[in-house]
């Protein structure tokens, strides 16, 4: 019976029509051996979380919009850079990140959480952004934070726990620094240049943020008139004066601290005590850098960012511009938004895709994908014989399986070729009247004939 | 500095305006105990997929809305049940579970892919239903399918392959049942009763499939006239008459196979190879069931459900009608719709949010919640003295933590008898001058002096 296609109702009453095979730009299918590296990251960082004291935490994928706001980089596009639909009265929106659920959470249950509370969470997060090579629209992030503290050791240890988890996945130190700087150096900045609008000053920011992307040249065209990319479509820019735009150079190329005495209470004391603190870790791996800004608005103090420190080839070979893996900061407004209480607040959020694709090509985790031995049948009405040694096999946690389709011998060999199989068990009439199987190592090609009882052994020595 | 919130832009200027606190209906915020206990039924499962000759697989949550089609119970809802977004010039879907995008992806690498193919996946799944107790609109689910093969071998084996999921996570056999039915039932039934509308086939599935939430009382009000629910919301019905209503009910009462000569390539057919198979597998714990149904359209043969046989009670301690905790069926048409190649298929599907809330029922997992041990804060100037006990626990792989927050004293023990912890250590200037931190037990109140060098063994005994 062919089904109709309810969902395109006008062409599924035409034969011909088929549905499409393609994914939506932004999205990709993932293969087992990203996922087993990923499950691999993921453990490390639930280990180190619990070291660290975090409590696990999850929220769902939809908030109501109004709850989760909009702090997102591309402002400009129409439908804000997030996934939103209409629920009988409200909109609800995919999270596009896990931080603001996190405030949303916490102002729900303020009365009963401790204080400070520190909370760690795995999940997806959505971008309806613009998709490009390498630019998603989903991804996976892992996050920890520290809620209710000014204490700028939360920060710093933020830093360290990064740290931590990257060298548990086999990087080394010198694989990756931890840059920081703080957005009240950037919020002086502003009251320098005499700049008081909160829009402007955010799309200021965010071209900043792309200076790794895109280099020094395509910001200084946002930050002017605007901006062309490749695909034609052009970007308003911040129109700020040429002088403005030099002092804004100057301020980035600086790589020590920005201190101003008559600002001894903003950037110039976070810089001081972000490093104090990285110090009392004996955390050496840091480095302060004025350009990391971050596009999220909801940062108030301290921001840090991890950038790895060899290259990342993409898929035709090519070293890409890859960026950090990994970032956060101080955003002690987010949470009190929701209610009359302070909330300072501060956390780190690692791109779990990035980090894979990255780890993918420094070292060889040997990560062992077990591909069944395969039972070949001969003859269906012996079921009973394959099941036999099948749960043999498996009892002694051996990855194993009967061939499950249709085919002759020789297709039962492609198939276990085809998927990599160490080695398949044959198992006919002839062999089920002497009560031993021929075991063929598909390495090879080696065949031996053994007993039904000694077939386990001979496949762990084989495996 | 108070942020504009640009989602709401005309409230925002408001200072009086606060965002949502509260989450839309049908989702929720999952804590702790929970996700432990759910991590715990993953590995499991990841464990058995892998003995079973599994491959790991991962598609995104988006799909193009017409590959994924629309094989929804809630067809009468105008939203279709799914979450849609338009994109540019097409619509885009959240999947609404993870084998309409198999067949997709399985019909995108056709040529690449061993056959059979088996693949097995974990992934969140969304449904625009109309939200009420116990029924959410994202959950977690964990399947496992084989594409491209006719052999009900397969299908028996994932019947195989639940209960030994079930069983590695503690149940045993008087815990559960599988039951099972074929779609060819009902197939026979509609040409019995000469129902050929496939709109109206589906209702009366979809009717059938809410017996064990609604009883048949219910049902029959959906196979009739139509059903008013408690909200007072109307659901129009089949329209059967009388005579056909009470076949189906005579149908489905029977709990013995239902054999028709004229069916013999049909229903009898499929139950007495599925029976075969199973008792191949020495596997006992299942039973024929023709009130299975399944919801979903694309079902062609074996259709399975697993029930649990303990009871299950809500958050008010009454006990529900828990219904399944995972099912699945046989669909040879689903991956053909999108193209010229014959592909039958079955597969599993466990609902991983329903299986940890019975199981949280059913068992003491005693899934262990590392709280972290607390250091205290006396004075901040002593940071480097905290880092440096809080290193030696950490690098022994203690769970802890320096008090991270403003308070004093009293507010760090109230902090940490809070959180749940173990122990702090109060290492005040007295203490560091003697080189003796004190250890409080925060179970039994008790309190020691320690060197430091000693702490980590006494912690190690205390936890």
């Amino acid at each position: 019976m062919v089904r109709a296609h309810p969902a395109v109702p006008k062409m599924a009453k035409e034969k011909t029509f088929k549905p499409s095979k393609e994914l939506p730009l932004g999205f990709v299918d993932r293969q087992e051996k990203e996922l087993l590296i990923r499950d691999f990251v993921i453990s490390n960082i639930k280990e180190v979380m619990i070291k660290y004291g975090f409590q696990y935490l999850e929220t769902p994928s939809f908030e109501y919009t109004d709850s989760i706001g909009k702090f997102l980089p591309d402002k400009e596009r129409p439908d804000e850079g997030v996934f939103s639909f209409k629920d009988e009265k409200k909109w609800l929106s995919l999270r596009y990140d896990l931080t603001a659920p996190l405030a949303r959470y916490v102002a729900k249950n303020y009365l009963e959480l401790p204080k400070p509370f520190k909370r760690y969470q795995l999940g997806t997060v959505w971008r309806n952004e613009k998709p490009g090579p390498g630019r998603f629209r989903e991804f996976l992030q892992f996050d920890a934070d520290y809620i209710g503290t000014k204490n700028l050791m939360a920060d710093a240890e933020l830093c360290v726990l990064i740290s931590e988890i990257l060298e548990k996945c086999g990087l080394t130190k010198k694989d990756y620094t931890v840059k920081f700087s703080t957005r009240k150096l950037t919020d002086e900045l502003f009251e320098m240049l005499e700049i008081n609008s909160p829009d402007r000053k955010l799309q200021i920011l965010r071209s900043l943020d792309k200076l790794d992307r895109l280099g020094w040249d395509e910001v200084e065209k946002l930050l002017g008139k605007g901006r062309k990319d490749k695909s034609g479509d052009f970007t308003n820019g911040a129109n700020l004066t040429t002088d403005q735009i030099k002092t804004i150079k100057e301020l980035l190329k600086k790589k020590i601290p920005y201190v101003d005495e008559k600002y001894e209470e903003g950037s110039a004391s976070d810089i001081r005590k972000i490093i104090e603190n990285l110090e009392a870790f004996q955390f050496k791996n840091y480095a302060f850098d004025p350009s990391i800004i971050r596009g999220l608005e909801y940062y108030t103090g301290p921001i840090f960012e991890v950038n790895l420190n060899f290259d990342v080839k993409n898929s035709k070979g090519q070293i890409v511009q890859f960026g950090s893996i990994g970032g956060g900061g101080r955003y002690d407004n987010l949470v009190s938004n929701f209610g009359n209480f302070d909330c300072p607040a501060t956390g780190i959020s690692i791109g779990l895709d990035r980090l894979v694709f990255a780890l993918m090509q420094k070292k060889d985790f040997k990560i062992k994908t077990s591909r069944p031995v395969v039972i070949c049948v001969f003859d269906k009405s012996q079921n009973k014989e394959y099941v036999r040694i099948l749960n043999k096999l498996r009892m002694s946690n051996i990855s194993s399986e009967i061939y499950s389709g249709e085919g002759k011998l020789k297709k039962q060999m492609e198939y276990a070729n085809k998927i990599g199989s160490p080695a398949v068990i044959l198992y006919g009439e002839d062999e089920i009247k002497l009560g031993k199987a021929t075991l063929k190592n598909l390495e090879t090609g080696d065949e031996s004939s053994i007993q039904i009882e000694d077939l386990v052994n001979e496949i762990k020595k084989l495996l």
